[in-house]
């Protein structure tokens, strides 16, 4: 099993293999969280610090529930947002943590690059749980994760992205995932919900549910992200769910086997018909948080392996951190 | 030991061997607690999460205690007033809880019944922590062990529960709890206080604290609930303690060795005069606190073992949760 | 080993040969916290709870991880400013978690002396995290374990404390502990931010840097606690910094190899210069941070070696806690 990258940052510096790699793990942990003992030794004596500049229950939830099952001393840290005015003072709290000798950062933070910055002054691995509006590797991840066990494939796939594209670093980690592993990419939206240069994606827009699902494999919807849009167009609510909204009317026009996702937490009756979203022949909303664990306790394991050769290589060298 | 419960979700459906099973293991626990080591492995490997969607320090730090002292990954979930205000999100919350696999979910809740509609929709053992003015079990368990150690029995006593019951969920569980075990139970307290349909329990009611008191073996004092009261009366605290709060003065009238209880945190000089509350001859209100770790232990120890009976029956089955 | 403490209050009940007990201690641990599995068995099956009556992510981050590393099982308790308004509630507060048998109890305090009531009301292990003005001791020591590892050793030094001394615990605390080792200590900062009584302490005081600083070999900057500063003189942040902040400039009157130190967090810019802050070759402030988790992983464990003997001690008497 290989795997060489010190942090998981984002999605980008990943290469197919490595994805592939990641999810083989996450599959096995996944069998391990539905057995009865489902807690492991692989990061005991490591530690592991949640900084979390955002909230997110969700989040947070799952990379604690992964470390602790893999046996690592935990800590949740609450990073008021009056202490992260400015850029100088995160580095000063990368730092201090840095110095208590974490093994495994995992970190949510409002501004786009913010995590790759904090990762360049520590010595241990950092994983990226959500940066302003640039990367959350870990949902494309598990939503990859999601895919392969409901098609039998990561590859070949057509994959309708629905929604709010504009502001969200699911649909853009998302997007280059599922572009790094040869898939069709659709976008749907409104325009104003579409970011400015989309032709770099390689993918096909649409402003229009019916023609845009129209054979799709899997359908994401994401959340509407009215927190993150400053000014601008805000659509009505029921507006956004007449011509937006994933129900069985407008899933009809997707392949007959197609599924529905959701990173969550879900606005029923905003993006989604809340009936379709419980219905476990098409929804696969609750295999995502099921496989979120999985995923993470895959990643925070590989990054602890190539923790462990990092250090014995800096040991050879005489280096101490 | 014989315990078929699924879950912990009131006195209500326990019969009186189920409560001798659940306080027996109590005491072997809180025998452990008074150890140096109070660690053992019985929730090895388990997964326990706390959910209070009301605050409650002391009932929480309990919970939390008792399953790290048995080995389990504990998490506590943050659950703000906000996210609660549809019945279909903590539905939503839930479920997606329960995707991550826990073994053991403890909920608190400001409205009665939802624990109940809660354990409906997940495939793990939910414990009630306090919902609305309905339950309050583990309260009225710990209350009962701490009478059984007090008194040496859990029968044939004449109980007096004090104060505030129309708003009690623990003066509710610790009628039925008693009720069960054949105890004579008095309420004492003003009219505007008690429930309304006062009859179905079967109970004596009292306006007077002399005449309430009188021989009984247990005098249980309750806390003023004033945030759950709606509108409707509010007493004055010095009117309140001068009928209701109970001094070593009003106690002279219980048996001579009665003990005294309050299930926290006090209001002294309301509910209850401050030196009888901390004078040991008579208060056993620091050995409810203890008892509460013990009960908990005890609970959720026997939950996880019929948790295991189910699922090897579902493995038999065939069929995976 | 020897260390007859029950409780870690103050450095003031402190003899010299338990500072270097226990400094001795924290340098195995320093050197634990440096390797791959930092985690140990010394406080398996112990139960350590943190009270933080003010907050402090960074002094309780410490000692949650020192905890979890020892092996103990760590609960924090969120204490409300609300239900601490009354001497009385914070005994309340403490017999009740007494009564769940922690076996360290961590406890900051806004008030003065708030640590030592609260040590005479529980028959566990204390450790004063800080209380009002009084003391702050494991700060006093991780600065003590740092000046030790940066000099090689801690006594005959000149030490200048420098800035708001009036309203700072942790000067307190250093000047005691480095007067018990046979430092000169020298302190320096504007009059009005000078304690009334100087002179029980037996130091030089300066009002002028340059002057202050001459020749000396640790320069300990401490943070203006603004909040602390009840009415009276609040100079400027810009003129606090020309007359107090310490520079390379200020910093040439010390001796050439002086150290410098800052309890953090840092107020960039107003008592330290950053850059100065951050130079690896003067300053010894990260140093500071992964210094306090071994102090504190040494003094849990004194402090529980100490309670088994004590507990060892009542059951031979027959006094059971």
């Amino acid at each position: 099993m290989r795997f060489d990258h010190d942090h998981l940052l984002g999605i980008e510096p990943l290469a197919p293999a490595d994805i592939a790699t990641l999810l083989d793990l996450a599959d096995q942990y996944a069998a391990l969280n539905r057995r009865e003992v489902k807690h492991t030794d692989a990061l005991t004596g490591l530690t592991q610090i949640n900084m979390f500049f955002e909230n997110s229950t969700r989040t947070q939830a799952s990379f604690e529930l992964a470390g602790k099952r893999l046996g690592a001393d935990v800590m949740n840290m609450a990073m008021q947002a009056s202490s992260i005015k400015k850029g100088e003072t995160l580095i000063d709290t990368a730092t201090t943590l840095n110095a208590m000798h974490p093994d495994l950062l995992v970190v949510r933070h409002p501004q786009s690059g913010a995590v790759d910055l904090l990762a360049q002054k520590v010595n241990c691995a950092v994983l990226n749980a959500g940066d302003g509006r640039h990367e959350h590797p870990t949902q494309a991840l598990l939503d990859a994760l999601t895919i392969r066990r409901a098609k039998g494939r990561l590859h070949r796939l057509s994959v309708a992205i629905c929604g709010d594209i504009a502001h969200s670093r699911v649909a853009r980690s998302n997007i280059i995932l599922l572009g790094k592993m040869e898939n069709r990419i659709r976008l749907i939206g409104p325009p104003t919900l579409m970011p400015a240069r989309i032709d770099e994606f390689g993918v096909e827009v649409f402003d229009d549910m019916e023609e845009g699902l129209k054979g799709v494999d899997v359908v994401m919807m994401l959340r509407l992200q009215r927190e993150r849009m400053d000014g601008g167009f805000i659509p009505s609510e029921r507006e956004y769910y007449h011509r937006f909204g994933l129900d069985a009317e407008k899933l009809v026009h997707a392949a007959p086997d197609a599924i529905v996702m959701h990173p969550g937490p879900m606005n029923r009756g905003v993006e989604i018909d809340g009936e379709l979203a419980d219905d476990v022949a098409r929804s696969v909303i609750r295999e995502q948080v099921e496989m979120g664990v999985a995923v993470r306790m895959a990643a925070m394991d590989l990054l602890a392996r190539r923790l462990r050769v990092r250090r014995a290589e800096q040991s050879d060298k005489g280096v101490m951190a």
